[in-house]
């Protein structure tokens, strides 16, 4: 049991918690809660952290519990103090259990993989900066079925905690990956013939006009001031969700959203 | 120029920032930043403040800076300190103008009317929590051209700061409602041929196999619980957005939205 919170371990997750570099360099994210950890692919998990009292909690009962001894005897743990775990924990009401997990490796090869029988659904996200709004838009790309997500290198870290409490899980099942130039990417997708859409003001066509049942892209700028025009114009197509009133824009996970789901929509007669 | 934080008018306007109850009792809302104060129908408005600096900024710029200086003359308006302003302003970094304004008074009535020859479009929403969420379905709402919004009276403050923000101007131009009794409010939406629509995990037929060229209004629910069984089964028709992978609901603004947008499409042949 660790009792101190100067124990190098506790510090190292304290670092990690809020220094998205040290992160990156040591090629981990952390998640929290009962259900991220149960979501947890148990290959990804490094270290495991447990409260004391969560550990007397679980330990007492019902069955779904029990499933959570047997993940924790599977892949070990370690049991901290209450106090240690609020100092770990980057919630204000922490649940007793945190993981540090191995970052997952994708390429942008195998989200164009059929799946389903269906061709390629993508969102590319340029330069988003919120966590709440890249988690939500993780949540719904899901819930439509994409394949995965491309962020440019200046996306705020998908693994920042808010973020991954946003995505519910879904950061353990939507591709994801960040690339220096979104140029270059629109480059190799056109030439592998997906469809790229930017999401844009300027767009004269309006979204549900368009094929989405063919293998599709779409853009999403970041939310003060939507897409660059460098890389919207490297897209096949603008496109426009048409808006009532004096609205100028939507939030930029509302537009991934509405975009993916119209994708769905037309995806799958029902 | 106010220069004292002791100042009954500023002592007043902090309450009124943080405090929903007195800013209930005294019948008025608050707005920050130059866009909002743009937007504001003058009417509404009662008290306007601007810092020092930004009287200075403005009256030394360009064109659309007139135009809020003649807005000024016209509302009236007090000049306070940098100092008394921070203190007012429930933002980090201030833009130096902030309003008091009248809350309007809608009714469900006057909701029910058609607009541009379309039926109502309603959203209902029950306890929803989080300001945030609020503000983008009243945002995407006005975007996808509601009618109106109706709240349980549990639902989070319309005029919360962060709500406001989050509206981004659209509390000004979306009719909105708080009721006690939603059930109440399903039996007149009924009598008057409105289709109500209750999003939930156990709809069976997905929201695009109905007719929402209809009158239609959606009712959502709270962010972690979903609608409650009673209110749900007082809708008349249960509907579900199909989810991929491993999601279990949506965020409540995103499936807001969806709803929302997809009446949209049906109503307007493109």
């Amino acid at each position: 049991m660790i009792s101190s919170t100067a124990n190098s371990r506790v510090k190292q997750v304290v670092v990690w918690q809020t220094k998205a570099k040290e992160r990156k360099k040591a090629g981990i994210f952390i998640v929290e809660g009962i259900r991220m950890y149960e979501e947890a692919p148990e290959s990804w998990i490094k270290e495991t952290y447990v409260s004391e009292k969560f550990l007397k909690q679980i330990e007492k009962e019902d069955k779904k519990e029990k499933n959570i001894l047997q993940k924790l005897a599977s892949t070990g743990y370690e049991e901290v103090t209450e106090e240690v775990f609020s100092k770990m924990s980057d919630t204000q009401s922490p649940q007793g259990i945190l993981c540090v997990l191995q970052r997952p490796t994708y390429n942008i090869e195998e989200m164009l993989l059929q799946r389903d029988g269906k061709l390629p659904l993508l969102l590319i996200l340029e330069d988003l900066q919120d966590p709440g709004n890249l988690g939500t838009i993780l949540r719904t790309g899901e819930g439509a079925g994409i394949n995965g997500v491309i962020m440019s290198r200046e996306t705020v870290d998908i693994y920042n905690p808010k973020t991954i409490r946003s995505t519910m899980g879904s950061v353990y099942r939507v591709p994801h990956v960040y690339v220096d130039n979104l140029g270059e990417v629109l480059k190799v997708l056109k030439e592998k013939g997906v469809h790229t859409y930017a999401a844009h003001l300027v767009g004269k066509t309006y979204y549900d006009a368009f094929d989405f049942k063919q293998a599709t892209a779409f853009l999403i700028g970041n939310e003060g001031n939507g897409l660059r025009k460098e890389t919207a114009d490297l897209a096949e197509s603008y496109l426009k969700i048409p808006m009532e009133g004096k609205v100028e824009s939507l939030n930029a996970a509302m537009s991934a959203g509405l975009l993916a789901y119209e994708a769905h929509r037309q995806r799958n007669t029902r």
